[in-house]
């Protein structure tokens, strides 16, 4: 990134995008704070500890961001909207700890900060991931995230559906089956473009259109806008994959805020090295474009949500 | 364990347990069937492989039993406990994987099996183990669990308090900090009998003790109803601690179907080593009694959860 790039202004959006994560800061701090409990328990504070090294002061909060302006759509305050998007975000945070784990991808740095096995050890990586999937749970069936057990109900349901074996922690296994780690010889396995897209989908699009889903719950909303919420996330989770990859090939590891050329150096398949860099930005652009258009009926009221596919498509780090 | 144990028949309260188990089996093995999913999402056999292994052919479930009999106090049908009782045990699950991890206790046979990264690898051991607790909060969102949403959302409340860093997961971390590993010397920390109490309350006692609550919450009852069987649920945790660490002085490996004599390695202090074993089998008894006196209010139709008591008070393994 050059120094004219680093001094130029917020943009509205970054301004907006910074406004969210500030209130998504200050909401995980409280929910990680060391409340008394009933005198028989106790939050061990080492594991508290790591859980907030994990969780506070870093990101984007793309996640909290997503939630909070589709629930704005159908008239849900940010006040309200933003338990459910610090939820999003543990359970984002929890994937991020196990995915840096040396038996995982092994990585000593993330958002520019030694990660938790680092900082702290192993097992307490290990503990506070766990931990922090556990309160993303938790913090959906409190009377703050909304006063309608159904809508509590939903959201769990939603935030589940998209990380488990058949979402985000399925794509991991993929990713890793792709590595060619359980194989004899631990070549990469040969990947069709179906099977990246399915990868990407399940690893990280599920939990991103997810986010959108869960706003669209808390409004309360029938079919027909549900699924062009839905439509908007998908498109958005696949852009995002696309500019993680391109950012693989051509960000640097100090604007990136992790190690960057991971995917080459393990031979990995992904969208850039299948379909090379100009075809990919070229989907990338008409990912945006398929996301806009998902919001057309909700017309100006979601101007920030089409300024966060144009953001997500452009994002250096 | 001599021949003449092994061939004693079966007690009454067993084939009930048993029957519980069957039923909880067939449950966790259709939960964890390979069903289509949308096309565009998959379930990595790798992964349910390790899941299945992880929750499948094995067990007392003796958290599900207590589910079922709970509920069955209030007019619960174990047909409609069943999928809360799974729920339940496949979050103890989740957390026996992550316990026998290498960077945790770094056990080789769980259940008279190898531990699922001995049967797979680490990174397929962590993965399984994080989407078997997604998958416990899916299938308290499902209808199959209540038709009621307001009823499926306290249960997650109670299965995620029961377990996150208040509860299990808190418990473990500060039974890794009674080993010493987080100090200079690696000296077993001092405890006392509090702190100890503590730490298996957290540990083990609270998704017992949630277990008898979310029967209770399956069955829709009121505060006083709900407070005997908590007492219930306290009593019989902390009496499954003292048993397992009686086992763990007394037992033998081959019957228990772990390690033993781990925590005199470890010079672990437990309630065994710091009261000697006759204090702690007076204590045992004690806790039944207690136990026992808090399902009064149910006369007989609580003659298994009665039953129970003893059976965790004088379980072999």
């Amino acid at each position: 990134m050059s120094a004219t790039e680093d001094t130029k202004p917020p943009s509205q959006f970054e301004q907006r995008l910074g406004g969210i994560a500030d209130l998504c800061e200050s909401t995980l701090d409280a929910l990680l704070s060391s409340d008394p409990l009933p005198l028989e328990y106790a939050r061990p504070q080492r594991l508290l500890d790591a859980m907030r090294h994990a969780a506070l002061g870093g990101g984007k909060r793309l996640r909290p961001m997503l939630v909070v302006e589709t629930a704005s759509l159908f008239g849900v305050h940010e006040s309200q909207a933003i338990y459910t998007g610090a939820a999003f975000e543990l359970l984002h945070c929890y994937s991020l700890v196990h995915d840096d784990l040396p038996a995982m991808d092994n990585d000593d740095t993330r958002r520019g900060k030694p990660t938790v096995h680092k900082a702290f050890d192993e097992a307490t990586a290990i503990l506070a991931g766990d931990a922090l999937q556990t309160l993303a749970f938790d913090v959906l069936t409190r009377e703050a995230t909304h006063s309608d057990p159904a809508v509590r109900s939903a959201l769990v349901r939603c935030l589940a559906t998209a990380s488990g074996i058949g979402g985000m922690a399925g794509g991991q296994m993929l990713d890793l089956e792709a590595e060619g780690r359980f194989t004899e010889n631990k070549a990469p396995r040969a990947l069709s473009i179906d099977d990246v897209e399915r990868l990407q989908r399940m690893k990280t699009g599920a939990l991103l259109a997810a986010c959108c889903r869960a706003g669209a719950i808390l409004g309360g909303i029938g079919d027909v806008e549900q699924r062009a919420v839905e439509r908007y996330g998908r498109a958005i989770g696949f852009a995002f994959q696309l500019a993680d990859d391109l950012l693989d090939v051509e960000g640097d590891a100090a604007s990136v805020g992790k190690a960057v050329g991971k995917d080459a150096a393990k031979n990995k398949g992904t969208f850039v090295s299948m379909m090379g860099v100009r075809s990919a930005k070229r989907k990338l652009d008409e990912l945006v474009d398929d996301a806009k258009w998902a919001l057309r009926p909700f017309g100006n009221r979601a101007e920030w949500l089409s300024a966060c596919a144009d953001f997500i498509a452009a994002r250096k780090s």
